[in-house]
């Protein structure tokens, strides 16, 4: 029989497994996913096993590598490469530093940023431009929101946006493959490959903070090294419902070599007998610094298993886009609701809207009281600030009668 | 009744509340600290808390905060300073990579190390010599080890040494508190001293990888401000016994504004309402990047709780110099057996030994064997690279029964 991603019995039995979303209508998976009960036994178990067999033994470290050759392993193949183009981070933004310092930059570089990037990478890029005089520019692309071509999902607004706004000179284009504000998917493969044509240094820094555990990157036409994108930052806590403190790296093979490590440590580096450093660890590797928390490898490998039994990962995005579409139709309808995007629903987990205030203008003072109100209730949403608005996620895991819930609460407030 | 260090049951009972210690006899504390129970369920409590309040929502975000503060509050009680210098970080080499990244470098600028720094540092300084054109030089600390004065534990070798190779051009010197191979303890507070005296630009940069939660540095005297060392960097899963993943970076206050944040993220900068990044974090924040394993922040408060249950920070000293005193003089004692320190113990809790082989040469086929003889009994001790040596720990948790089962085990093996 084949897998019906909308049989609800199926979804509210695989969610028995997460204990924490009982009582609870849970939209923040964008700011930070539930844990299956099995993963947060993982990280216990690993913790245990660690201090147990150790701390500090022979044995406690070739289990701690194993699992770490193990979730390396894991994050690959869900994102269609291999592990030798992983790095594993603290967190998404780690992630983004770690290309940011690390190309090997002229004065007068130009990087070219979009305009709904996290305020974390816009102030490592303000003062990346500071020390070695970068010239840096925004693009508009929230504006390109709902140019909506008639090929589902693929935007061309933003590839003209950014080609326009390339220079002879621009060295790096950071963007999100999520807007994190507006839901947007923007067209990575097409991006990647105007950047890629506008001159042989031109690199493409993605975050992928939305994106990695709730796209299909696994698929083809998906897979990163299809893609040609260069850096692809990600986290393991939000759409893959891991723990947080851990997340990943992605650089491909061809700029690995250029890419020189800047926060350097006894993980990243190569040495002799006498313990001297002798070069970089010849893949991904070289980035990672230093000793981490390495339950987290165990848990995060954990949450990502327990997401594998349910469908593939195309079938997971087509029940989040089935949602995200439920939700934006049932808050469109709802008078003095305004959803930021208009022309089509949002073709990821991430739906945000504006209640429309006095003077007919969307009202910060509304979104935080109803955010509030819904906290209240266990009810969980978020404000974003630019531009304000209430954003409300969906995962495959969301409950058709959670999301019709969440739009009767708005219908009520307002 | 006075609290008494050397009261065996008194150690005894305290070391009931660390159940990864039965059936150990272990002496790696200078690589990994074993955790007390409370502490491992600390993380666990945290863990639960923050998914069961949210994960993502106002009640976890003010916990998780709080968590920070209080956290930051003891670390920076236990080395004598106030929250505000103090800085989370992954580990100990990130803390050291925030000051090396973040100085406003000239080219030609002079860096002066110790011989004995560990090799992710060296390596991290390799790579910025080479981005910024600076010259790197070495002193040779370790040779200063068996030279003592009659103060017991002020070395006066290593401050003559460093000032000899201190230049007008000095910008940063680069040591550890304690040797990690010889377990010496460096006079810091005359070291920065005759650093500072140098010229107005001469930071110091101090590894504490194994001075942390070892030495007294809550104890006047030896209180960070006093010692006015510019940057402290330090993790808590060594000498503190906490989980692994969490360090910090104490910054002087009077350097903090010359030293730029390089990986950078939400966690260290201030927004306007639209969340466009307008500056620093006014404190050591600064230098925090985004999302961590915050349960991390609750187990380490634990694990420094449970130890201030057992006397002060001196008396804890105070036992570990006398346990490691014994095990020194049980050592060598041991024909074929040389302690790295030869005229007198470590004044901390890190002894070192060789094995002598062929030709009168230390082994280290010899020093191999031992560990992995040892470990296969749950006996712990490391080998390092530099010299070639064999590392045995000891902590005030560790037994005076431990010390002369490990002596005989030793002799037993030559």
């Amino acid at each position: 029989m084949a897998f019906n991603p909308n049989d609800l019995a199926a979804v509210s039995l695989h969610r028995q497994q997460f204990s924490v979303l009982k009582g609870k209508q849970y939209f923040n998976y964008g700011g930070q996913g539930p844990m299956a009960d099995s993963a947060i036994a993982a990280l216990s178990q690993a913790q245990q096993n660690i201090q147990t067999e150790g701390p500090f033994s022979s044995r406690a470290y070739e289990w701690v590598k194993a699992q770490g050759t193990q979730v390396r392993g894991a994050i690959a193949q869900a994102l269609g490469t291999t592990p030798e183009a992983i790095t594993l981070t603290e967190n998404v933004t780690v992630g983004c530093n770690i290309p940011l310092w690390g190309l090997p930059w002229q004065s007068g570089d130009h990087i070219l940023m979009g305009d709904c990037e996290h305020p974390g990478v816009v102030a490592a890029v303000a003062e990346l431009s500071r020390r070695y005089e970068l010239d840096v520019s925004t693009c508009a692309l929230a504006d390109t929101r709902n140019e909506i071509s008639a090929d589902k999902g693929a935007n061309k607004g933003p590839v003209a946006l950014i080609q326009q706004n390339l220079r002879p000179n621009t060295r790096l284009v950071i963007i999100s493959h999520i807007l994190w504000n507006t839901g947007q998917v923007l067209p990575m493969k097409e991006i990647v490959s105007v950047c890629h044509r506008n001159a042989p240094h031109t690199r493409v820094l993605v975050d992928a903070a939305q994106s990695a555990g709730s796209l299909p990157l696994d698929q083809s036409g998906w897979r990163l090294p299809e893609t040609k994108v260069d850096y692809y930052a990600f986290t393991g806590h939000k759409w893959w419902c891991g723990p947080a403190g851990i997340g990943a790296l992605y650089v491909r093979p061809e700029v690995l070599a250029e890419t020189a490590p800047t926060f350097i440590g006894w993980r990243g580096i190569e040495m002799d007998d006498a313990g001297n450093p002798t070069g970089w660890k010849p893949d991904g590797q070289r980035f990672e610094v230093a000793t981490s928390d390495y339950p987290l490898w165990s848990a995060l490998q954990q949450a990502m298993k327990v997401q594998a039994e349910w469908g593939t990962s195309g079938q997971r995005y087509e029940r989040i886009c089935r949602l995200s579409e439920r939700l934006w139709e049932g808050l469109r309808a709802i008078p003095k609701v305004t959803c930021l995007l208009t022309a089509a629903p949002p073709p990821s987990g991430l739906v945000s809207f504006q209640l429309i205030g006095d003077r007919a203008q969307p009202s910060p003072d509304l979104h935080n009281a109803l955010v509030q109100q819904l906290e209240a209730q266990q009810i969980y949403v978020r404000t974003l600030l630019s531009p304000h608005c209430v954003r409300a996620c969906v995962h495959y895991l969301t409950l058709e009668s959670e999301v019709d819930a969440l739009v009767e609460k708005v219908r009520a407030f307002v």
